[in-house]
């Protein structure tokens, strides 16, 4: 039956049968995946040069046809799909943020797709628009802001949701912006950290700032913004005439997971009349944490917050909320007002429609699963989850901090999950440290590490270079599957494929 | 076994049978919901207001809490959330431009959370990363640029798409805005139709220009840019000493489905030095039918082009494509190049690293559903789906021309699936239809019939204002489970509900 071919499936007539057989053998598929995603007996991924799987692997073609494939082929393309990609569920897989696969979130993903609906209107997803609204209110009372009021909204990824926050802020400043462009506004000047996400600078560019009016920050050893250097490049900017608006205080820094003083930085926002952001995209989780969420200390006194929960939480891509203390705001700065979509007559309360402050129109539905892993974790597992992610840091920390060959990119227990170190291979141990000669060795020592690990596909783990410092690993701890045993094969397995470099 | 709780599946030691057992238990769900969804005697939705569905219906509690809830609740939470929502897929949905339940779509989406990975690089979404690649090669192939060359990355959804395409339009005259913002360059102009999205103008106040820079174009009766109009605008900006910088023209317009003359629009566009962008969101899809891709001519002399097969191709939310003719051009605007993404050294080639054009870090895989589709499908499966809606509402058209207590809202065959008219019931039938009274009772006709249709779940169509003209109702067709038995339905319907109005 399966030479047959998608028309033959609903709403072909009496496509039902063949529907749900052709369903049934996918959803196999993709639990068997599932299965051995947790085994470690599993690859965490078959690597191949794009140039060998454009050329079609053992029948995998991945060019598009005039005529269709039969269901049979299909079902094969999926499980080539699946072959040939990346296991970012497997226990041993630590190269990004987001990491792990949750089932409750999976599932939530499953129906997600299923109900195929749009969060622009009550209208069309009524359950989701609620969910939304209690999730995020839900948000807003842990970040501390009274009773959960506020504004906020699921966008597609953290750094759309920290464009939101450049957005309303100067809105919020310089509202005749929206109507009559930049050319309204005094020159306008961000602030945030050297060691915060692009994502900032990014939205510099985007939105018309330019990125030479995002100024960069100095840190201290850890990776934390100096609030007097805060304060000093306020102060040469109002100097030169430009107009300091918008500061942004990262919770949980990409690389060392540094998480900047807030309070120190409030003040300084306060004093100036400028607008708080904290960027917790990565951070964020730790304040489902009674243990960890006193490093967000002053979070309350953010004018913005971005929380990621599909990077610490571990929720299925993408689940990303923009949180604002500023009811309103969000709609004032984005609305148009579109009458085919946002009909004041309809006869339900309109209020509910929530579209018109986003930036998108149609946008996907990210919050179900989110509310479904909430539902089944209860906010107390998502604390215990965080709280093993940062007892397995520590305990890497621990393990590699005096060990032979290793050497910390920074000194002290990390914020966050972030343990960042250099390998160094026995030829290179003797060498004078500060010789060009050991730093462009070392600079090639995680490059090629990485490279030999992703060939014999055993784990994975992220590395690059900072500031001044040459190539180092970056481990991150998200993944729920985790145990103390793939610290230590991490470890081994660093030392088996360096051993000789 | 279901009083298990989340914390007994996977990764739990010896998780894996509950795992499996749950997730089929969910996927029976899930398919019960599809099967309803075809079937005509299924409602299309079990309407409730906001404030019933947050006192909690039956027992399904939206709030959030502490403690975990078992698995079986959690199953009964997927039914309920199912049971309030609004079936998208139900043959009689007309409600939205997206609309349909593509089981090839379905699969491909769980496939892709199942994965759960991110589109920033090669190294954790090889296959995904390259399917990209051919099918955006593909799209630039049909639109008609030599040998499908170009640039283009599939984006959030539409007004994402076509923010992108101002955002190069504007770094490619005024390349320095990205580092010094707005005032590197003149007052900077935007021009699109006056029946355009509203996302055109949403990016204009978003990206620093002011939305009064955004000038809006007359249309003929048919909704349609007329180029002299364009000409003028042009002139009188320029003679004012601003920069016109853009042209949006609209394929497939939001209420009426107009296509704007693309060539005479490239003509103006060329003579003046300016980017050409057509927004085929909703268009888009009749690029692939050769009966109806004439409407398109010229779209090779565009600059970029804005196409969503999550809208008439049927491809499940979201899936959207901003395609650009000049290669390199996105990640010139968007590059940040950060180090712990991207990094050059690598052991595969890094130009399949494509993350770093986008606006987003993080990015869902889009792609996958839409490729699978294709597959399954084929070009041609394509262009049957087009062809078979297009026909669809020709039948619609051909019904209520001419049927008494029926009114077109513009005159001739519409270009799109879009049918604008008026139920006129019979109590206004003999009124002036010039007179205050009657255009008031006429603006409430449809809200009344709309909410009505609502209570009773039986089908659902959109509504609204334009410019001078009460509210109407706006079908459109992109629904590949509708016969001309629910048009029938439809027009039925209309009649039932509205007949003593």
């Amino acid at each position: 039956p399966l030479s047959m071919r998608e028309s033959n499936l609903l709403p072909a007539k009496n496509g039902e049968e063949a529907t749900m057989q052709f369903l049934l053998e996918l959803v196999d598929i993709l639990t068997n995946y599932v299965r051995k995603s947790f085994d470690r007996s599993t690859k965490v991924l078959d690597f191949h040069h794009p140039h060998q799987l454009l050329e079609g692997m053992e029948g995998f073609n991945l060019e598009l046809s005039d005529q269709p494939e039969s269901l049979e082929q299909i079902l094969v393309d999926c499980r080539d799909t699946l072959k040939y990609g990346v296991r970012t569920g497997h226990p041993r897989f630590f190269n990004q943020l987001s990491t792990g696969l949750d089932i409750i979130g999976l599932a939530g993903e499953w129906l997600t797709s299923t109900a195929n609906t749009n969060m622009f209107t009550y209208e069309i997803a009524p359950v989701f628009v609620l969910m939304e609204q209690l999730t995020l209110k839900k948000m807003r009372e842990i970040i501390g802001w009274p009773s959960g009021e506020g504004d906020g909204i699921f966008s597609p990824g953290g750094a759309i949701s920290n464009m939101y926050s450049v957005m309303i802020a100067r809105y919020k400043y310089f509202p005749e912006v929206k109507t009559k462009g930049m050319s309204a506004a005094p020159r306008l000047v961000l602030f945030t950290s050297e060691h915060s996400h692009y994502s900032i600078k990014k939205a510099g560019a985007a939105l018309g700032f330019g990125s030479e009016n995002v100024v960069l920050l100095s840190t201290d050893e850890r990776g934390r913004v100096i609030p007097a250097d805060l304060e000093a490049k306020i102060l040469d900017v109002k100097q030169k005439g430009y107009h300091p608006l918008f500061v942004n205080a990262t919770a949980g820094s990409t690389v060392y997971g540094a998480f900047d003083p807030i309070n120190e930085i409030a003040d300084i926002c306060e004093k100036y009349n400028m607008w708080l952001h904290v960027d917790g995209a990565w951070g964020g989780g730790l304040l489902m944490s009674r243990k960890h969420r006193h490093k967000f200390s002053g979070v309350e006194r953010a004018n913005s917050v971005t929380w990621n929960p599909h990077k610490m939480m571990g929720v299925p891509l993408q689940c990303s909320a923009i949180l604002v203390r500023e009811k309103g705001i969000l709609a004032g700065c984005n609305s148009m007002c579109a009458g085919y979509l946002f009909q004041p007559d309809k006869q339900y309360d309109v209020s509910y429609d929530t579209g018109d402050k986003a930036i998108q129109c149609g946008r996907h539905v990210d919050i179900f699963k989110f509310w479904l892993m909430w539902k089944a974790k209860g906010t107390i597992g998502f604390e215990q989850h965080i709280d093993k992610c940062l007892d397995l840091s520590q305990y890497l920390y621990d393990k590699i901090r005096n060990r032979e060959g290793y050497e910390m990119v920074f000194d002290g227990v990390p914020q966050h999950t972030n343990v960042c170190f250099w390998y160094i291979p026995p030829s290179l141990r003797g060498m004078e440290h500060n010789s060009k000669e050991y730093r462009e060795k070392l600079h090639k020592v995680a490059p090629n590490i990485k490279a030999m690990m992703m060939e014999s596909g055993t784990t994975m783990v992220g590395y690059q270079p900072q500031g001044q410092k040459v190539n180092f690993f970056r481990m991150v701890i998200s993944n729920p599957a985790a145990l103390q045993s793939d610290i230590d094969f991490l470890i081994d397995e660093i030392e088996r494929l360096g051993r000789d470099l």
